[in-house]
């Protein structure tokens, strides 16, 4: 498995001043919506604001230390990895991505003028020249399969594991994250070539989804709207040895099958 | 001084094959350049291709386990951090600014068609559609100036030291880097308000320039063509108390003065 890269980075507004949180073993947990708009470029030729809303975690002393700076309407930079959290609810499994902040800044924009924001219909503000950019390095979680809108367009769906190795405790860890990335037109009948355990970088943004699904329930997701995709090559000399590495060596001892059955909930898709 | 932040993301082909060289100390040394173009929008619309080589270094293991694999012309992406450089040479202080890698991945780009490269005046392939994405935080080190060029379009340069801590031989250690950030048009007029010392997120790409002086002498630099920048606020809470911090607090131990009389070389300055 490719080892992961996991990179958010997010220019928007807070929008609500946030309570803080106390785990039961006494961590300080501060969660901040982000908002922002992308400005995209439609197919033909159009500039779109499309609004994001994405939610942002801080954990211990530095969240404590932010507390008080990340009123409603602040300005903030985020530079953060995608969270995965999965968990067994009624009617199945859920899962959710989020962001887990390695800095966050304070903004100043007084001098960008009072046009920078834009209230939404909850009266929050949200900033209008937002920055969303996401970059991965993962492994595909199956062979990516190319679909077309009742309007024609080509778009494929991709299953990312990524995974993170981090020390707890003195010993190493690992986790692996899964995301699901979406890609349109060209890009997306490229991706069609794709298979399942091969390498990926990915380049793109952090959007949200809701869609209905048959049985008439609400459903919301966040996923990675790619712009840019590459294929890694399997090199030889990626373990600095010769002849065909150990399976141990390939996957990087995770299984990415591992929790994949419902990953993405294919039947909630909403085409 | 704002911590640092210090990123920048190539993807681009290897010019020519690389050979290792060794410090006396034995350290294995592996320099590539990667070329590439950027697809630029100009002022009046029209989309321009803008050729880029940066020169980019590996160390040590890294090093020796990636030299068989980056022959020349191969697609690579590159993650890694700018370096600065500086050294007495005749004439004065000279300087340069360099990729280090943290990572680097060969690319599978077999099925992207013969039309992926140019070949330049060299016979060294460059990668068409080249990724260049540069983001820095640093701070400002001196007031920037506002010109214009004789066509009257806006420009600015901006002075940015960008601090990196760096574990070695069991001590903490700093260095600050220095790099030259310019900015075009509204961008360039909004930055004429930024002031010595404060902190800046800068966006860009990673640009070769060159000039003659006025002497005749042909030189050339590498810096960030900023297109997006944005000033960080000087927030109580960031040294996580309230009050006056030190000075050692504020500056990170770093005076950005230091070794700046000659950064960036105005005296060289194209216009």
């Amino acid at each position: 498995m490719a080892k992961g890269l996991n990179r958010i980075l997010l220019i928007g507004t807070v929008t609500q001043t946030p309570e803080m949180r106390y785990t039961p073993g006494g961590l300080a947990v501060l969660e901040v919506t982000v908002a922002g708009n992308d400005r995209v470029t439609t197919e033909t030729g159009e500039e779109r604001e499309l609004a994001w809303y994405h939610r942002v975690k801080m954990f211990g002393r530095y969240a404590e230390m932010l507390v008080e700076q990340l009123t409603a309407g602040t300005p903030v930079l985020v530079d953060g990895r995608l969270d995965y959290r999965s968990w067994e609810a009624e009617g199945g499994r859920r899962s959710a991505v989020d962001v887990r902040v390695d800095r966050i800044e304070v903004l100043d924009r007084a001098d960008k003028g009072d046009e920078q924001t834009v209230s939404d219909a909850r009266g929050q503000e949200r900033l209008r020249e937002g920055l969303n950019e996401v970059v991965l390095i993962g492994n595909l979680t199956r062979d990516p399969e190319l679909r077309y809108t009742p309007q024609g367009t080509a778009v494929i769906r991709i299953g990312l594991a990524v995974n993170e190795r981090y020390v707890s405790r003195g010993s190493e860890q690992e986790k692996t994250h899964f995301f699901d990335v979406q890609a349109w037109r060209e890009l997306a009948e490229w991706a069609a070539g794709l298979k399942k355990g091969g390498g990926l970088f990915v380049m793109g943004r952090l959007v949200n989804d809701s869609w209905t699904t048959q049985t008439g329930e609400r459903r919301f997701t966040t996923r990675v709207e790619a712009n840019r995709l590459e294929r890694l090559a399997r090199g030889p000399g990626r373990s600095g040895g010769t002849g065909a590495p150990a399976k141990q060596a390939q996957t990087g001892g995770v299984d990415i099958d591992e929790g994949l059955e419902d990953f993405p909930p294919e039947e909630d898709l909403p085409f």
